[in-house]
């Protein structure tokens, strides 16, 4: 019996799972919740961080595999030695600015209070105006790039995010030796090399096999800086891969043998679709949480507008990946229970033992489509996919007087379900087609509610995987691919249809809903293209007044 | 000395003044509150009513001046005698369906529990298709009332009413002997006689003095219930002339004289015109309550586009009174704290002893223009003014993940100023130019913060009177200006110069401020013409959905 690890590094936790390398049964897992969670209104010290800012603190990342790795150990009772490789995945581009020694610059007591030295979350929007810069740039040069990446190079990607240390705080991008993803940092330190993984460096770093970095500015200003450039030879490796044995000093302090196999990092959504058993094209994977990700594979590439990236062996070989997604889920139905639940509504979903999300649920599933009269377009957090523009933002339409929190909150359900559809019409229409979807994330196994009103929208059949820990998996399955003479997987493929998660649950459009539905997206449709496209200034006039 | 009453029947109250005829000064004052307030979910024996419904119980508005006449006499200490006449004003329409007796129809034991046999108010926004149905025929046959009203019979007004009464519940419109507004179901009840008051026929029942009532369908189905046909005459008369003296019964119950004189009843809005002093041109008057009332005089009649009503006569003798208006502003805001204020801010609130209107304001004070990132319509009631659709609903937008209660709180004050400005802007640009802004109502008293965004948003100054019951006191000077030989007011003018509220308080708008609301004004006007023009079927629709 051989086992692997996955590590999935999320945006207020890390997941980690120890599997059996034969049919991915979870033997043990656990979480580490970040004590530092987002860092987006001050440093820990109280300097004040501007608003679209989200920071993260690297020492939560170090603790999170420095406890979870012994604790599956011994959780698990498996021996050491059964566990041949380990994987990680990460949200992406979270990018941590090091010293030579991978220590994350933010630790050193000069650049302890400067806000560009700590690592930039994923969801760090500050650096818009850097995106626009490198995205027109990359449009000069006639870099394929942008296309693959739905017309721009968004500010959640990595170079905008170093473009903008590089304008607002010289200081700190001198003193910086590179800048890691976080996936890559965190293998890094475990396998003691400097290792990139390729869909790292081809979807957020602009980077291509053939080329390497874009030439040019503002690309010559930051790329001396994406990568060490003497002592250690850096690594570059497709997850799957071996990138080398854990480092002793590590293998000794996580009490893992020396033999222990490292492979390449893996962006979260993307180690999530061979997490649920997806090594084929046809078959879309919906990420349901904070956000949502979508992803879906095809043996030929295809130029489909509006995707976030659209690379070729990004995810698995032979086949592109082609990722949309919304950037805000899960995160809006909490801005909505966080700031706009009536006490009234609190106390009683407290009386009655409900969590908020809860109680919301059961008032809002009285109603039928149509009936709350109000319709949101769900860009509390820019949109990613098929407009790709992160600086609009979110509406609400239909608001009367006798409008209740249920109707909102049913209303911002909805209009992440019409996105969703929006994302899937767009693969249709392009020659990509949508046979089945499997849905995972923490929304998926919770919300049959939400479920369900999606499977009514899309007007298909949902099936959802029981496990939790997809993405985790997934980097567990990558790590049991690179040691194929341990795992006895000759591939990644073998290793996904032996190890991926199996649907348990499915949930069926219900017709009535979804002809009521149709209706309603179309002003969906009339409110998207009026506010995202033909009059786009609202909502960019508003971001730009917005303090 | 000579005193008058004036009597206020507000949406949720009745506020009764007893003033002095020499310059107004107000002697008593009372409130008198609806115990039933609005009756909009169920009937009070459970029977429950469909969206979009607002009906009042009858036995609140007959204890109104049953309580309130003693009381102010109570307080007062005035002499019965020394007490002339009696005003009335109300909102309208206010639809009583009554008996030969003036029996509101739902007393009687057979109608009770029939939602159409009880008063509808004002804001029964029920009969959208009615007024639709009564506007195409008025249109059709070319009848000036709909110019003259905006463009629309709103179903605000009394005809949609009484005709959705016609078509769903015909046996209530059979048995009703008439239909009457309010305020003059009040005056009848005084006086002893039929009562009807020259503006609320020509403004709110398309009755024009040369002609009566429009004829052929659906007009013929409904007017012959406008009228008593047989038994009393009905009077005919205008706020400021005199109706006969309390009948006697009354005035023996309520212990005042036989000789008090009774005024025709006027609209509220109406009536608080000459309660702040206006008698001529180029004065705005804003009335800022639950929704706001505009009304500015003007010698020569001209078409403006927009308006709600611009009717000769409708006010003062040689005036025409354009009203324009907002269906919701302080039912907005109130909307708000009710169903989007969580627990936390109610909390804080009560710990430091504020309102949570005062609470928000403080929160919401410290930004400056545009800082909020959001945008409202504020047709929470739809549109009254400019382009008068009762369908259309209210919208937010640039909501992101850092939007927080106090921004939508102001974004949402900052939406009925910009729908004041637009208001005003309308009167400029058709040849009515609004030299100054008299401020007066519940929210313009208690909301200086407010009162400040306006003036800056207007970038005009604008001057509020400190007397809360303008209304009340314009019910008082109509009555002074009907008992001309007692009051020696020679006419209503004369009354009002002597009599009105004198401005207090000045609100003088801040440069900078009106500067960057100019910009964000352009915005919200951008979405008031794709929403309420070029794609009000997006609203509609939603309308149509709601349940």
């Amino acid at each position: 019996m051989t086992y692997t690890i996955g590590l999935d590094y999320g945006s207020l936790s890390c997941r980690g799972v120890l599997v059996s390398t034969i049919d991915g049964t979870i033997i043990a897992e656990d979480e580490f919740v970040y004590p530092h969670a987002v860092i987006d209104h001050e440093l820990p010290d109280g300097t004040p961080l501007p608003p679209q800012w989200a920071l993260q603190d690297p020492e939560d990342f170090r603790q999170a595999f420095q406890t979870l790795i012994p604790n599956l150990l011994k959780t698990s009772q498996v021996s050491p030695t059964q566990v041949i490789a380990i994987g990680i995945d990460s949200t992406a581009s979270t990018v941590i600015p090091v010293t030579k020694g991978l220590i994350p610059l933010c630790e050193q007591i000069a650049f302890h209070n400067r806000p560009h030295a700590w690592p930039k979350m994923w969801k760090h929007h500050a650096a818009a105006k850097e995106a626009t810069e490198i995205t027109d740039a990359a449009v000069a040069q006639g870099l394929p790039v942008v296309r693959k990446s739905g017309g721009a190079i968004g500010c959640e990607s990595l170079m905008p995010k170093v473009l903008q240390i590089f304008h607002e705080d010289p200081e700190v991008f001198e003193n910086a030796a590179s800048f890691f993803e976080l996936c890559d940092w965190i293998v890094s330190l475990l396998s003691g090399c400097e290792v990139r993984s390729t869909p790292l460096l081809t979807c957020k770093s602009l980077w291509t096999p053939q080329d390497g970095y874009p030439k040019g500015q503002p690309f010559d200003s930051i790329t001396p800086k994406l990568a060490f450039h003497d002592s250690i030879r850096p690594i570059i490796a497709a997850p799957g891969e071996s990138v080398g044995t854990l480092h002793p000093s590590m293998a000794q302090s996580l009490g893992l043998s020396e033999n222990t196999i490292i492979t390449a990092g893996q962006m979260d959504g993307y180690a999530a679709l061979p997490g649920v058993g997806i090594a084929d094209e046809g078959t879309l994977m919906m990420m349901i949480g904070t956000s949502t990700a979508d992803m879906i594979l095809s043996r030929k590439w295809k130029d489909i507008p509006g995707v976030c990236a659209a690379m070729e062996d990004a995810n698995l070989p032979g086949f592109t990946n082609y990722a949309a997604g919304q950037a805000c889920v899960g995160d809006m139905f909490k801005w909505f229970i966080d700031n706009c639940l009536p006490e009234k509504y609190t106390l009683e979903a407290r009386q009655r033992g409900l969590s908020n999300h809860a109680y919301l649920s059961e008032l809002a599933a009285v109603y039928s489509p149509g009936d709350t009269g109000l319709i949101a377009l769900d860009w509390w957090n820019g949109n990613k996919s098929c407009i790709n523009d992160m600086r609009l933002s979110g509406l609400l339409v239909g608001l009367t007087l006798a409008t209740r929190p249920e109707h909102i909150y049913r209303a911002l359900i909805e209009a992440t379900a019409f996105g969703a559809r929006k994302i899937i019409d767009n693969f249709n229409e392009h020659g990509l087609p949508v046979h089945d979807i499997v849905a995972c994330g923490g929304i998926a196994l919770k919300n049959p509610f939400l479920m369900q009103i999606y499977a009514d929208v899309l007007g298909m059949e949902i099936k959802a995987t029981a496990c939790t820990q997809t993405a985790a998996l997934g980097a567990a399955i990558f790590a049991a691919a690179a040691d194929s003479c341990h795992s006895g997987h000759r591939n990644v493929f073998s290793a996904i249809h032996a190890m991926g998660a199996k649907a348990t649950v499915s949930y069926k459009p219900v017709i009535e809903n979804t002809r009521k539905y149709h209706d309603i997206y179309r002003q969906f449709m009339t409110l998207h293209d009026f506010f995202g496209i033909t009059c786009n200034n609202t909502m960019h006039f508003l971001g730009d007044c917005h303090k």
